[in-house]
């Protein structure tokens, strides 16, 4: 029997048994953090936790940074020198309570009532305690903490006290505290095994009640601001070392209630001019507005979000709650402002340092490309902000022209230091402009390709002209690449790689071509910018035409790599299922040296390219399928996907609960270190993609329901072309629009204008 | 036109013009060091340089090392934790000069004459001075340096003045210092980058006059003792710090000469119970025996080496010098005592660390084997007194099974950080094997096989049944390897590795069927020790019979790995000839995908296992020769023994003379780091294995030799089966052996006893 259940509904409410076990509470810091794209704090106990507990407790601002020198005991020509991570901000979150001289703790006294969870429609978190204290005061304690969408530095939280049978004083004490440091683990790789404070504190004062921090990191000498003012007033205030307190009382009789709000502004100097007077002057504007139209205005904000964004489930509302939870993290890590995008782990947990990685643009745009596209182009963009750091990189790679996207960073500099994993996945190149050019394809956004992504595509493309080349056969075969299953490691000719490389380099010229043909202007100015030749766009074509995709003539499957097919077999049967991931229990090279995959390579490309005939893309499948660990959180919904693709419903089902479950069920054991947020875009793409069978063409988006057997029908949105579409699939299929669009179900095409319901049949 | 000229003869003067440049000196602190196998010393000037001269002030123990741990930027399963390095020793050097109140420095006043050298026939190093003071007085200084074959602990340095003109008090302090610290560089990736001192002093006093010097490192905690006495004895003696000095004065008259000879013991806990004890144990002795004996006995026992071990060339003196300079360093390198065998520098320097890699079984041991099997015989001893680490380090890289001989390492532990370069290179447990192979054909010592090496020889053959498997058409492939050539990583059937298993697996086989039938006991008491099991017994000998060799059916050549055919042209044309090595200028990734080589690979396997017939070989030759670079010392020896062994005479003089010059030279401008020992290999064997074509064959010694036009013989010597072999090679070949042997020239044998006179044909 679990010890936790988890239930929760559109209403957003997830309820928990009361378990307070260690393990569980670092799991729940990371369920319910709450972020806002810009700001993520982990739902930490306000109040503490007991010694013996072990708490990530951290703040943090999406894009924010420290950087570190990295050590190699051998390096080599081209080793990032320095790295980044994300960091730990003053800790804000800190409220003691005493009731009647007891100290307020989930672990002293008695719980009467406990109920956590997070309101994905109104969005905040909760945490509402029954408690009788050990002198018998009896009280019910509401913590609520929301991060704002609409003025994403300001985050508040709220205490709202209900005596049930007590009169008397309730104490709060209030802090907040600069001392903090990122969280270490020497034993994982996954996380970082650094230690000791990054930031120095520059400013710890109290001025006319408001508390200001202001800090900054060590080296890279990034400012960051928390303002932090307590409605109703402290009475006494104190400032101590790294520490800033302020402390309040009231009586309280029984039956009344009374709120405490703590208002917590975050600013940094990459996106503010004055840390201080900025956080200052947001603060002062939103204590004004008060907080409880703070709540109002996220409400409204996202009435909006989830009109576009909803999946509605028939048939299984857990489903539904759980795929809507996925969606929100999306929203809740998205950055909006420069420099920022999405990292691994959104900003709920310190995983993966805070960078990011290919997974941005290949399992999270995608989302946002469909039902919020202003968004979308927003996360695209940082790219572009950063392409110089990307062309200064290809230059350290050897490569005289072009731009080589960082396999991790948070500013843009590479940050990988193992590239065999890192700097070899030459493919993330490929992934980024596939990302730029599903969102032209969907919006038709020529100006955005112009002003931003075109330059992008076009100078992460000419790097293929340098890292492939033809062979005596006249083929185009790249070398020394590592694709996304990171089990085989610089190989030749990954199908992904090149199979990517070839739409990129396509899509490459094509769009060079639309925008000649539409603005002459802006494709002279590109052009002269770029420095595009006539010879290079030759061999950008010729490479493209040419490109070697391995194929294995006996089995009639598309082949991994050169090598894949010889590989020796990974003997599954013998092996112990506990050693997973593999890449905790052997050495990179005994991994390498067996057929066995991490997760989708092969199986991805086909997703996302649609390139080659159902009977060699079902096949290859269920050659790779069993080859497969799943190591990855990116793996099983790109199963999903591909499972419903070729017709097999039961799978696309099985890999898809993997998915949707993967964070809520901790089935990884590491969400204490941040949610899986591709695994979240996974989610959403499991029923859109997955088993709704969309895919974006050029010629339209095409559907290929293949609905589980038990659920009644699916609903989600999309805008295409700026035409908002919502589609229900059922045993029919309903479409509403705003406006004239064309749609393909399985091979036929309709044309709608407002409403219209059309069948289908699956094995079309 | 050179500033220095160096000129050398068997008498062993190399004499140089005056030529104190920082850069020179730090090459000759290399070249005229002293060493016997246990300790090395640095050539540095005694009495120290101006302040802004850069000096590798260097004592070194082999096999005496300080563990530290190795950092990651990201780490994973199987990575070395802890990596060792050779510890520069506290500094017995140092002697301080006073003429007349005049400081002796080679930078001031003035040098009348100048000689400098190492006489190899002796065994001492000098360096001689005609100086004349600031003040006028004129004095020769000798300085001589001897490191004892005799009795490995002890270092003597004798000063010798002669007052040409001057009369009066020549005053003389003499220092030991326990303040160093290794040599470190930031920039270099084969050199260390770490400071700091490795070892806490724990003793530092005088007794009696003697200095007494007690050291531990701080992590192995191993103890190195160093006792120094002088004779005459000190008047004064001073204890500070990490410092003891000593005065001495004594008045000289003109045309007389007087005399200091200070005497260094060295002793490390490793190879002594009391360091301290056993240091002055034998301080006493050799105090008592007196340092002109200590020089006699030198002479004596290299008198003995040179009998076995000189190489004579008719012809060419000069390059007889050098290839006589290389031999004198292969002694100079090679451990004698336990845990210590020949490491990439000897004892001359720190790079590489003073680690032990591959190239002591494939370049320097072959000069032994020949030569001094006894010594050779406790180089090869070396892997068997560390198997224990080698096993361990095979089941963290993955095997149930078998031992991993390190890549590089001191104590036996992997050091090596980079696996794609090290760990990768399972082909040095064939090179290991390999050399104790060709041990034992040379003397058909079967107790040591029984004692030692077969344990070796078999457990680290196993690990191939667990590397590699058997395809779909039965061929035995292994995969995810690197071979010699690190231009080239983590490939498929690497040719020089499936060669080197297969000759592995196959003696392995054989010697277990040899001790079998000669030892039966022997033979059970290894196969239950060892765990050998008839099938695998069976798998070996399959493995090896289906050996996958990969080749080229249309160029009709061996191929350096699977994918090696189909990389990317490297571009020499267009390439800066100074980037080299490209490994200083060119990221990993960017020489992985081009087809180039750093050194022979495929070319060193047909040196080695000579296994294919002679058309394959020689097309091989010149397909890879266009492709190699040459940037490791390794590879012009091979390339001018195979140039040999195809009939090319001038390549082979031509890339032998960049092996035997190349330190002489400071050809790859890093010799200031230590010799390249297995290049000093290297020359020996091109002129035993290149010119004069010498091979071990299990039917006895093949020699087809090909001499330089302009070279009237070369003559060297070796041991077969317990005789004597003087080989003389000119239009003639004159055969002079102490017992009756077979030789076979070009493939006609010949059976002599006493002195034979055959004539060969080099088209034969």
């Amino acid at each position: 029997m679990p010890l936790l259940m988890m239930e929760s509904n559109m209403g957003g409410k997830m309820i928990m048994r009361i378990d307070l076990s260690n393990e569980n509470l670092m799991l729940h810091e990371t369920l319910y953090f709450t972020g806002n794209g810009y700001i993520g704090i982990r739902a930490n106990f306000e109040e503490g936790y007991p010694s013996d507990y072990d708490s990530i407790r951290g703040s943090y601002i999406n894009g924010y940074y420290e950087s570190y020198p990295i050590t190699y005991g051998e390096s080599a020509v081209g080793f990032p020198k320095v790295g980044e991570k994300m960091v730990n901000l003053m800790d804000g979150q800190g409220i003691r309570i005493k009731i009647g001289g007891d100290q307020f703790s989930m672990f002293d006294g008695q719980i009467n009532a406990f109920d956590r969870g997070l309101d994905i429609e109104k969005g905040y978190a909760y945490r509402i305690i029954d408690w009788t204290s050990p002198s018998g005061h009896r009280m019910k304690i509401e913590f609520r903490r929301l991060t704002s969408f609409v003025v994403k530095e300001v985050a508040v939280i709220s205490v709202i006290f209900t005596s049930i049978n007590y009169d008397g004083v309730v104490e709060v004490l209030s802090s907040v505290e600069g001392e903090v440091t990122n969280y270490a683990s020497e034993d994982d790789p996954r996380v970082a095994d650094d230690h000791g404070m990054l930031m120095d504190i520059q400013q710890n004062e109290i001025l006319g009640g408001t508390v200001i921090f202001k800090a900054s990191t060590k080296r890279s000498n990034i400012e960051v601001g928390l303002c932090a003012l307590h409605e109703p007033r402290m009475h006494q205030m104190m400032v101590g070392g790294h520490r800033s307190e302020g402390i309040t009382d009231f009586n309280i009789t029984k039956g009344e209630s009374k709120r405490v709000d703590k208002y917590l502004v975050f600013t940094d100097s990459i996106r503010h001019t004055d840390v201080t007077n900025d956080g200052l002057a947001i603060l002062s504007k939103v204590v004004d507005q008060g907080a409880r139209d703070l709540y109002d205005q996220q409400s409204l904000y996202l009435e909006e979000f989830w009109s576009r964004s909803k999946v509605e489930i028939l048939g299984n509302q857990a489903v539904e709650e759980a795929v809507n939870y996925s969606v929100y993290q999306l929203l809740a890590s998205a950055g909006t402002s420069k420099q920022s995008q999405i990292s691994a782990k959104g900003l709920s947990g310190e995983g993966y340092e805070g960078h990011y990685f290919w997974d941005t643009e290949i399992y999270m745009i995608p989302f946002f490309t469909l039902t919020n596209p202003e968004l979308a182009k927003n996360l695209l963009s940082y790219r572009y902000d950063t392409l110089d750091a990307a062309k200064a990189r290809a230059r350290e790679m050897g490569h005289a022209l072009g731009a080589k996207i960082p396999w991790r960073t948070i500013s843009g500099i590479e940050s990988s230091a193992y590239f065999p994993a890192g700097s070899a996945q030459y493919h993330i190149n490929a992934d980024v402009a596939y990302a730029m050019i599903q969102y032209y394809i969907v919006t038709k956004d020529l100006s955005f390709m112009i002003q931003k992504a075109f330059e992008v595509i076009y100078e992460t493309a000419r790097i293929w002209l340098d890292m492939g080349h033809f062979d005596e056969e006249g083929r185009f075969r790249i070398h020394s690449v590592t694709g996304p299953d990171e089990y085989t490691a610089i190989v030749n000719n990954n199908y992904y790689t090149n199979a990517m490389a070839q739409y990129h380099m396509k899509w490459a010229m094509k769009l060079l071509n639309t925008i000649s043909d539409y603005d002459f202007e802006a494709f002279k100015t590109l052009e002269s910018k770029i420095g595009i030749k006539a010879r290079e766009m030759d061999m950008l074509l010729r490479a493209a035409d040419k490109m070697y995709l391995p194929f294995d003539k006996k089995k009639r499957i598309s082949v991994q790599d050169d090598g894949f097919m010889e590989k020796k077999p990974w003997d599954f049967e013998s092996e112990d299922e506990k050693k997973r991931p593999l890449l905790l229990h052997f050495h990179p090279l005994t991994i390498y040296r067996h057929q066995v995959l991490k997760q989708a390579d092969t199986v991805l490309a086909h997703f996302l390219l649609d390139n080659e005939d159902d009977e060699i893309m079902k096949r290859s499948y269920h050659f790779y399928e069993k080859l497969t660990t799943h190591d990855s959180s990116l793996s099983p919904c790109v199963y999903s996907m591909m499972a419903a693709r070729i017709g097999e419903g039961q799978k696309a089902y099985d890999y898809f609960m993997k998915t949707v479950r993967l964070d809520l069920d901790n089935l990884h054991h590491n969400t204490k270190d941040g949610l899986h947020i591709a695994n979240a875009g996974g989610a959403y793409m499991g029923i859109v993609y997955g088993f709704a069978g969309l895919r974006i063409t050029e010629d339209g988006i095409v559907i290929r329901p293949l609905l589980p057997k038990k659920w009644q029908s699916i609903t989600f949105s999309y805008f295409y072309q700026g035409i908002k579409v919502k589609v229900t699939v059922g045993k029919k299929i309903k479409i509403v629009t705003s406006g004239p669009i064309s749609l393909c179900v399985y091979n036929r095409w309709y044309e709608v204008d407002g409403e219209r319901t059309v069948t289908y049949n699956e094995s079309n």
